[in-house]
């Protein structure tokens, strides 16, 4: 947590990762994140890793520090509600259609400047999620060894698009405080993907070469990178970007004797073109596997630390939460209490601002903790009104 | 093109893909990012995909709409400039070792409200890429159908990095409006690759079952999600998140009776809950592959697509970028000149604002190209002193 959002405040109706990542990002920089849900829970209220009381991980880390308001959005007055907050407040992250109750004109003839941030799947507004937005681009045919193709786990495109969307938000945030323009920005998980496949050179490469790229496995495109097995059995990947790493690891490797007469055979020098590493990689490879292969890790390890190169052994996950320097010493994590009653490190904001005080991550919130609090600072609900609509199943309040 | 950030100048230091992802988000959305790079270019400059003639269409998409100043930055009139620059403009994102010459309190010694973003490898400074962290935090290992490791092709923590160091830098600008404080902001991928296996509950599901999760192939955790053929021979990927879909889902598949049966055997309701689809796979995925692949692809999208279910053949990236409603119809894609000569359609924004014009992709600069206005408009350099600058090798320019 930081303060740099102070007196921002956010209204998010969201669900699944991309738009609740959003406004975790705005909410672990300090803004007022107001997360309205269904009763109950949203569709990715129970979504999983969840405890044994079926309580979700996911979601208490998704939604962190945010507050919560829950209505009955199945009924008229629980739409007009959130329609109202969202009126009131200004500013609005959302994944719901953009052609329903929450569409922005309807919102903004109540609210002329009014900054609507939608996720979407596709354009048209018709429904995808990030396994299929990857599919559809093509990076599962790219993915792996092959034949078959290999979807990612993480769900890199949710991710991308939230934190985009944050971005994007900030963005129309500073042309109205210039303009006092406010308006709409959509934000489809389709564009994100096939612009970033654009954005990365790919789009230009297929076009021009008219093929797709070949499948590599774990070998990098272009450069010199691939995963190697040291001689005590550790896979570890190592990639070149600079030529000084590039001295340094044939050095390291005592490679400099093979490698200058593989040079002299092909009449190349690989001193300084990261491409020539990579079409002539079946004549390195086999070097620097003997080589590796024929040390320990933990001697090349110490090795290319003194080079400054870049290698890194692949290691399960529950190794990865339990190294000292990514979790148990690392300033982003601290303590929270949780809805689901589980202990465990808790993440704040992933920048680290060194002349700024990092305060403790907060909490997700339990559905409808904050609905009294919300409704009745942002809408002056009496608290007869509340206790009215409350009976009347339109609000939840946390049990 | 999008001018929502108009009037904000951002200096730009920095390879690879992670910091200029940065630049590039803000220059697409208006900012005025001048890059600042060696003489002849930085060591991503010749970065593969690269056209027959060596240039790089990874940097002229990863820098469009940006200016190019160049320096030589191996002497210290060059680094005096850089510095003078950093200076003068008030915002830098940057790549560049935080000790080094551009160290944020050296520079922030003669521009005390100075907002620098730094994107760094691990927390301690010491070098990292996104395969590299990406083996550290543990995915390459829950990725595809084991035993090996699988890397994603995909530079997911880069461009998420990237993303979120656009997002950092107009919440620190946000709060040097509001309070004149300005600072430094480090974004290590380190904390972006822990942070995010924190956010999505991974760390605390691995903690508290004590286990990693289980490779699952192109499976989805948790929920209904796999990839299935159909009966003329397609790959599809087919993920069901809410009960709605789940319910045409079974519908269009005609799989109602067979499931009741299941749900009989084996005392469950799958109707409202994601993780018993999940957990009862065994049964659930033989039907689906028995009906799926009695029928055609098109046949079963039409019926997908009437009953909101989400879907999407995999394919190969050449037909991704062949289809229509991705890059030729699609308003984000838009004509631009190349420094490399090459045409092909350029990205803009990934963000549409319906109510805002947008404007033509820019191209990215040439080496060097807007050295000469920059350091004259910045920095007030008269033009006998920039002839003297670029005779002596200190600035470059265009060729």
């Amino acid at each position: 947590m930081y303060n740099l959002l102070t007196g921002l405040s956010v209204i998010e109706a969201s669900s699944f990762v991309a738009s609740p990542t959003c406004g975790l990002y705005l909410a672990q920089m300090g803004a007022d994140v107001i997360r309205v849900d269904q009763i109950g829970g949203g569709p990715d209220f129970r979504r999983w890793p969840v405890t044994e009381n079926n309580d979700s991980l996911y979601w208490e880390n998704l939604n962190r520090a945010k507050r919560s308001v829950a209505l009955d959005l199945g009924r008229p007055e629980g739409r007009e509600l959130l329609q109202a907050l969202v009126r009131s407040t200004g500013q609005f992250v959302t994944n719901f259609p953009a052609k329903g109750f929450l569409a922005h004109d309807f919102l903004a003839a109540g609210r002329p400047d009014l900054i609507t941030v939608r996720v979407m799947g596709w354009t048209d507004g018709s429904p995808a999620l990030d396994y299929t937005v990857n599919n559809a681009v093509g990076y599962p045919l790219l993915t792996g060894a092959g034949p078959e193709p290999v979807n990612h786990v993480l769900p890199a495109w949710d991710l991308l698009t939230g934190s985009y969307a944050a971005f994007a938000l900030l963005a129309a945030l500073r042309r109205r405080d210039a303009t006092g323009e406010g308006g709409e920005v959509r934000l489809p998980l389709s564009d994100v993907a096939i612009g970033t496949v654009a954005n990365l050179g790919s789009l230009a490469e297929v076009l021009t070469t008219g093929a797709d790229r070949p499948r590599l496995g774990n070998t990098v495109f272009g450069l010199f990178g691939r995963d190697f097995v040291t001689g005590d059995g550790v896979r570890t990947m190592i990639v070149v970007v600079t030529h000084r790493q590039w001295a340094n690891l044939i050095t390291a490797l005592g490679l400099a004797d093979a490698i200058a007469q593989i040079e002299r055979a092909r009449g190349v020098s690989f001193a300084t073109d990261d491409g020539l590493r990579y079409t002539h990689s079946d004549a390195l490879f086999p070097l620097f596997e003997a080589a590796i292969g024929a040390r320990t890790h933990a001697d090349l390890a110490a090795a290319f630390d003194a080079g400054g190169i870049v290698h890194s052994a692949y290691r399960p996950m529950h190794e990865a939460v339990a190294d000292p320097a990514l979790v148990a010493d690392n300033p982003i994590f601290g303590e929270s209490a949780n809805p689901s009653g589980a202990v465990y490190p808790a993440a704040g904001a992933f920048a680290t601002l060194p002349g700024s005080e990092r305060q403790s991550p907060r909490p997700a919130p339990r559905n409808g903790e904050h609905s009294e609090m919300v409704l009745a600072e942002r809408l002056g609900l009496a608290s007869g009104e509340l206790a009215r609509l409350i009976d009347s199943g339109i609000i939840g309040t946390a049990k």
